[in-house]
């Protein structure tokens, strides 16, 4: 069946979201310095994280209080209280960063826009993603927009079902293998994967070089609406 | 036209949920006893959380920072760090509290099922609130079921659109006036207010006597499937 559907992740697929995530990281590896080395920080902030994602979700809140556990934890309770203060001030910086398109994004949406039915799919924080929403000045061109809590089989699933199309004319664009491209091609969709520069540890997909790749890669947003044009 | 559509909101309609933000500032009071009384603590939390609202939007993670935030800054600076550590797990707490339903709730949603087209409308973190829509075991009794960022008379007119239905043949239940009434009214729909046992300061609405009220007031859900009869 053709197309009729493409589905566009947010985060990293249409403006720059993990690149802040990594400039805090940095900022916090150097906060905890006097107790331990980067590496250590970054292996304890990604476990608390991990550890505290069933609880908090996605989002910068649940990070922002996870570098908080893991400051007060990797120094023993002997971290200053004004370092704390200084991490929350980072939560907020990044939650009130302005949005940043990536390349192409707005000429490629507007290519789009009218020959397929465009789906804004993201995860996280539904005020963040909804406050980037209408500050990328892109709401208008999509046909919907949804936030949802997890991306899995059963969350694309329902959504699918809930607009009424029919996973075999759906196509998902995004960033993640985790979160774009495994869970849309289990349900019988079609995928699309442009990596970001940098992907946070817990999205990783190990790859021993067996894994299959019955999905497309591209570099750009730029090279979208050429490969859609292919398929037909 | 007749109510074809009843939206019921969750927390402190469906289960209880200012009870713990409740108790959870109690427990703060006593912590910043060393530094001010409770009242000046009240004062301090509410005006720091108003200021972070359009940042953090709503939720127990944007209350927890706001109470980290209250608290460091009523010490100046001198509370232990330990301190912060307690209030972040107070804040885990709450995020991880059984799902307590209201009286009649079960009952009533039965009740109503079948009869109307139930839609579940609940505001705050999306991650939360899906956890104790699932939790409550009354998903299934919902035909729809949203997470709004705000209860704005936009986005109730957003949320009816898309669903099909008609403001005249859509009522509201919930216990905020400032949130389950007046947008509703505002866009020509109906509604119905069941106060519940404490009301967030934000969510308070300034009562000087003179405020009309074209919306009916019940004590429980118990006493909704007769309202609703009644409107027939």
């Amino acid at each position: 069946m053709d197309i009729t559907t493409v589905g566009l992740d947010a985060d990293d697929t249409l403006w720059h979201s993990e690149t802040y995530f990594s400039v805090t990281e940095q900022r916090f590896h150097a906060l905890l310095a006097p107790w331990c080395d980067s590496s250590e920080a970054a292996d304890r902030l990604l476990l608390r994280e991990r550890n505290n994602l069933e609880v908090f979700g996605y989002g910068i809140k649940g990070f922002t209080l996870s570098m908080v556990e893991t400051a007060i934890e990797a120094s023993e309770g002997s971290i200053p209280v004004g370092a704390l203060e200084q991490i929350i001030g980072w939560g907020k910086e990044m939650l009130t960063h302005p949005v940043e398109l990536l390349p192409a994004v707005q000429d490629t949406v507007g290519r789009l826009q009218g020959r397929y039915r465009l789906a804004l799919i993201t995860k996280g924080d539904l005020f963040h993603q909804e406050s980037k929403i209408a500050e990328s000045g892109l709401a208008d061109r999509f046909d919907s927009v949804d936030v949802l809590a997890e991306k899995s089989a059963a969350t694309y699933s329902t959504l699918l079902d809930r607009m009424g199309v029919e996973p075999s004319e759906f196509l998902m664009v995004g960033n993640s293998v985790r979160s774009d491209v495994l869970p849309v091609l289990e349900i019988g969709g079609s995928a699309v994967h442009i990596p970001y520069a940098v992907t946070w540890g817990h999205e990783v997909v190990a790859d021993n070089g067996e894994l299959e790749r019955p999905w497309a890669e591209l570099r750009s947003m730029a090279d979208l609406p050429d490969y859609l044009d292919g398929l037909v």
